[in-house]
């Protein structure tokens, strides 16, 4: 990922994800890009935003409704994806579950 | 900045700064810097996540009210910092207002 992501005008959702990881990352990369691929195809998804530099990473992506963040959440590949991150993947996370209620963009040339 | 952000209960609010950076930076680490010691000593600041890689980097700063925030956005020194940003560092940006509403933490060994 090294997109911004096109997001529509505010009330949506944030799933707001920083993690620090273990030095064990033995499949993380690919999991890290399925994660990314099946997010997209879930119903009420806006966009994902996601950087991550050594350890240190964090993602944000944008839902249209809690329940499509619940969705998400439940999805089978998902938990599994979780279940593995905290069996090996990560020292820490935080999810953060947020309201977005203001945006604002700026693009160079379009001032 | 490498650390994850130890922050209260919800609800709270998060600042989701991405950017996508121009090749231009000097000056960019310093101000950087700067701004995440700067919003360490603004009222209802709360804690603050920091990942860049490249050209992308993502920033999500915490706060205890809107009002925190919009004191921080209008701080002066801040203020030239982002005037600076749109002159010469950032190719485009997102910034994006949010009430967070639900967290949850993992820390390998708590569990």
């Amino acid at each position: 990922m090294s997109e911004l992501a096109s997001t529509p005008e505010p009330p949506y959702y944030a799933v707001i994800f920083t993690s620090r990881r273990a030095s064990e990352h033995e499949g993380y990369g690919d999991m890290a890009d399925r994660m990314v691929e099946l997010a997209g195809e879930q119903a009420g998804f806006l966009g994902i935003e996601s950087v991550r530099d050594g350890a240190m990473g964090i993602t944000v992506s944008y839902w249209n409704s809690m329940e499509a963040i619940d969705g998400w959440r439940k999805h089978v590949e998902h938990r599994e994806a979780q279940r593995r991150g905290r069996d090996a993947w990560y020292e820490e996370y935080n999810v953060r579950i947020a309201r977005v209620e203001i945006s604002r963009s700026f693009v160079r040339g379009d001032d």
